[in-house]
């Protein structure tokens, strides 16, 4: 039936498959998507919204790539909101809130509209291997499907066991079944598996609840969008609303403790740290008499709503009287309760930098089973295991990002270095140069590299290196033009910053925290030369962002630089260092375990010393 | 968590489930939907399309009556067409090819739009049975749900067995868990179950066909509509696709023939005999040298296509091979393969007409549960659920339709009275009074019943009623009229009909089969008079069809009085057949079995004579 070989072969349908799927099919590769339910392709399993801290930039670097979340995000968004727009432009994150059903549309609409790409509905049970390089996958009827290459995305599905109470049972997502076959098989060729767990609060009916009692919380007046290309600017949006729990709800909810799963010893296996349980929540900050839920609506049209903050796997009688006693919620009723999820991962450590396993050649893996956390996460790790497949099937050089070139680069280098102990999940903390991974550059970042590899096409590649063009020309202009006090005096007057005695360069006095570049459009001379060079908002953004910041941003690129010397520096892959005698016990164990690709990733394991490193270096001929 | 009672739960979200909680809910009933899935309300199973045959007159009636499946296929409409319009007024029948997710999601948003109804997503695992009353249902997490009576609709999900080949595994659809429970405690109140078994086509990737060696099959010109109500008339539509099998091709799917589950024995359940699957089209009509295949898209805009014609539980790779060498799938790709699913369902001679079982008070079947096939039966059937157990609960009449009023009341008369061995399909030739049950006067025949229940709502009766004078008034109109042979010779010479020697009345000449309404309206005086009254199409096709078929209908009429006089007859539900020594063994033991309501249900019960009939009469004091 399969008489054909494809390149690449993707299992799952979720935001690291389709991703991954996109990817490889848009380089050229021969692509099947195969997902147990065809009908399910880009669902969102928790929460209604793309993007937020950290991963607002990541999915705008997705976009630079040339993948799709951010155009399906921007075309089924119902509200806007830049994040951190009062903090510096390192923190400003993009974030939507999405209509859920047309979030899964736009996928699987976008997803049949790409070249080279098939689809197939079946659960994958077991996968093809001979002499330790996958060659394919066969399907629970018994199919063998031929590949070169083969990517998993399993998402919770592997062994996912649903907990409510003291209640569980077997399942990937609610009403949907678990996959089995893959955990076992993968643990016989010497994989090392665990257990992750995750939650997702209760859905409510938005008519029963009182939104007087909550306060609204709109989008933005001007709504931004996540693509670099010119997906539709949002003309309407729906508010979200807030509302708090209280010590009654927490009452209430500590009642459940002895039957929840989280503390009566069913659940075993860790969760995400920085999107706990409600239950989590009250038993870690018990001094704390109240936490946010955020009332999301789940669509344009639905009356489904999603209770943010309120993940929870307590006995369903108690997530009920609790939400009860939250203001607004009085008389909610239910669409379905919350629930807990436990699945297996794959310590990624087992991983190459390209995503590929190191146990078996053309295996690639992404997203939660991996021991991510996070729609974005995934979706991104998805995009570079498509990549990376297309180009070892074409004997081609892997395409890898560095911590300094993007958040994806810091992701998967975090992953396969350190490992993971929970649910990673990405924050700018992590970032050693958060202030070149804003969200506003991810184009002048990636756009070149992924057009490189012929995945990001010419229109992006053009308006990029206008942005660029034009950006730089202003900060050329700040940098060349002068002022004389008279014109500036009063704009300094009004935005409450210091008078100048005598001129000089606009850039300079740009510097100033204070001074915007609506203040600067004032002078005639600057308003004319953004006019006649037709310098949009983008572009305006951008060089501003650049004159204020270019005392942090050359001070990281410096570092980054610097750092970079040591990346350059490979470590062949049959490296043995167990005959450096003088590495320390520990850093020869980690070092064995880990492979690092590069000096500079070896320093980055946990356990690998500074001296480590000069020994490698030494050894390494420097 | 449910501390309120419903009046109503219905169990299933499909077409039975969406009707019945609509109607119920509409009429008043506090309602709640119970559904394994949220996600999956109001999918279409098998093929995207509704009405055709007998099933189109259905869907006016549901419509005429309130429901919503007319309304929801209309707007989820991409073809149009009125089948059998060469054919006299009984036998045309609407047809809509549908955007399978629209469908859904205009499903879901009128079901958020009705008052009263609440929903909740698990798996119903058990009846809460008391003193043979129903009083809610247990949910597979343990909640118990009260509700004055319970509606069940789980078409193919009670144990459902997925047949691929000489594979089987549990499913309610592909990709979907079966629902367990439910048979097993059913059984053990002394109901009898059966399995029963359907079929799905392959559906395939719509860019890898060759349409140019197919013959389009577009909709209508002037495409109509399901809905009695003002639902937007298609402004473009979207051709389907027919080609044909081949010797070859039933020479390739022979050769897995003893590799079917329907041939080696694996499947020994009864399949839809006028649906069946092409192995059984082959094996049944070996002379046959191709069969018809319907190429049906499934939406705008997806690329998935419907094989309608190829329902097939083949070996994947023999429905494969053999679906290549259909002409225009000479490259074609599968989405997913066919399959075949065997479910249990319960001879509906268990059920009142009302639909309530006779063994459990308050408790509903409706759709494939009662051994029915097809969306519009199932829907019909969850309506008149829906309403009766409303009614019930409200200590009302029940709400009956007759055999002489609505296809609804032929299958649910077939179904309780006759009881069916294989899945049971509506076809005009099920109705002895199909002059009176048309597609165009499904209004005029229910709304008036349904606005007096309260369910069809004030714009309907008024729309009816306008209808219903207009068509009258101008039937009255040609009844009063006359002509001069001058005026009316030369059309009937441009059609081909006898002329006249002298004048007479319209209604007279209008009677003639090739004089229709436009050939009248060059008549200025027919022309006037319908300008100057507003008569518009839809008047003007019900005053035709009332003056052509006035006989056949007046005839129809008078039969089915007659026979009314037997309707009204009621026999009591405690009626002792066993003490009338006089009636047929085989009557005595189908009559306290079926329990007939009526003389007339009685009559209508294989085996039993018309002199059993007579024994009855005299006994019942005739």
């Amino acid at each position: 039936m399969f008489g054909e070989k494809y390149d690449v072969i993707v299992v799952g349908g979720g935001h690291a498959g389709c991703e991954a799927a996109a990817a490889a099919a848009n380089m050229g590769s021969r692509t099947l998507l195969v997902t147990m339910n065809l009908q399910t392709i880009g669902q969102m399993s928790c929460n209604p919204a793309m993007g937020g801290i950290a991963k607002g930039q990541i999915v705008r670097e997705i976009d630079a790539l040339g993948g799709y979340s951010g155009i399906v995000s921007d075309r089924s968004a119902i509200q806007f909101k830049m994040l951190n727009k009062s903090k510096g432009p390192a923190m400003w994150s993009p974030r939507t809130q999405n209509d859920r059903m047309r979030f899964a549309e736009h996928w699987r609409l976008a997803l049949e509209a790409t070249p080279n790409l098939d689809f197939y509905q079946e659960m994958v049970r077991e996968l093809l291997i001979e002499q330790d390089k996958v060659v394919g996958v066969r399907t629970s009827l018994g199919i063998d499907i031929y590949g070169k290459s083969v990517i998993l995305t399993n998402g919770t599905f592997l062994n996912g066991l649903i907990h409510i109470g003291e209640k569980q049972f077997g399942g990937g997502r609610a009403g949907e079944s678990a996959a089995r076959g893959i955990t076992e098989q993968l643990l016989g060729f010497g994989f090392a598996s665990g257990r992750m767990k995750t939650g997702t609060p209760p859905r409510v009916d938005g008519r029963s609840l009182d939104y007087s009692r909550m306060v609204p919380q709109p989008g933005d007046e001007a709504p931004g969008r996540f693509s670099y290309t010119e997906t539709p600017l949002l003309q309407r949006q729906l508010p979200c609303h807030m509302t708090y729990t209280s010590p009654e709800v927490h009452d209430l909810l500590r009642e459940g403790f002895d039957r929840s799963p989280m503390f009566n010893g069913n659940i075993q296996s860790t969760g995400p740290r920085y999107c706990p349980s409600i239950e989590d929540k009250i038993h870690r900050f018990h001094e704390k008499e109240r936490h946010q839920i955020f009332v999301e609506p789940e669509g344009w049209e639905t009356v489904e709503v999603y209770v943010n903050g309120f993940s929870t796997s307590l006995p369903e009688d108690v997530q009920f009287r609790a939400l009860r006693s939250v203001a607004g919620f009085e008389k909610v009723k239910l669409f379905r309760p919350g629930y807990a999820i436990e699945y297996d991962y794959f310590p990624p450590t087992q991983l190459r930098h390209t995503l590929e396993t190191k146990l078996i050649g053309n295996l690639y893996f992404a997203g939660q089973i991996n021991g991510t956390t996070g729609y974005e996460e995934a979706a991104s790790q998805g995009l570079m295991a498509g990549i990376n497949a297309h180009l070892k099937v074409n004997e081609k050089e892997p395409f890898l990002l560095r911590r300094d070139e993007a958040y994806i680069g810091v992701l998967i280098d975090d992953l396969i270095t350190k490992g993971t102990e929970e649910p990673y999940r990405m924050f700018t903390s992590r970032a050693e140069y958060r202030t070149l991974l804003r969200q506003d550059n991810a184009d002048l970042r990636l756009t070149e590299r992924s057009y490189a590899l012929g995945l990001a096409g010419e229109d992006r590649m053009r308006r990029m290196l206008q942005k660029k063009e034009k950006s730089q020309e202003l900060v050329q202009f700040f940098k060349d033009t002068s002022f004389v006090p008279d014109q500036i005096n009063p704009i300094l007057e009004e935005v409450g910053s210091r008078k100048v005695a005598q001129g000089d360069k606009l850039f300079k006095v740009f510097s100033r925290p204070k001074v915007q570049m609506s203040h600067l459009m004032r002078l005639e001379g600057v308003a004319t030369f953004v006019a006649d060079h037709e310098m949009d908002e983008e572009v305006q953004e951008q060089a501003e962002i650049e004159v204020k910041y270019s005392g942090y941003i050359e001070k990281e690129r410096n570092n980054a630089d610097k750092l970079q010397r040591l990346e350059h520096l490979k470590i062949p892959d049959d490296f043995e260092y167990d005959k450096l005698s003088s590495l320390s016990f520990e850093a020869r164990e980690k070092l064995s375990a880990i492979r690092p690709a590069t000096v500079s990733q070896a320093s980055r394991i946990s356990g690998v010393s500074p001296s480590d490193i000069s020994v490698l270096l030494v050894y390494l001929g420097r």
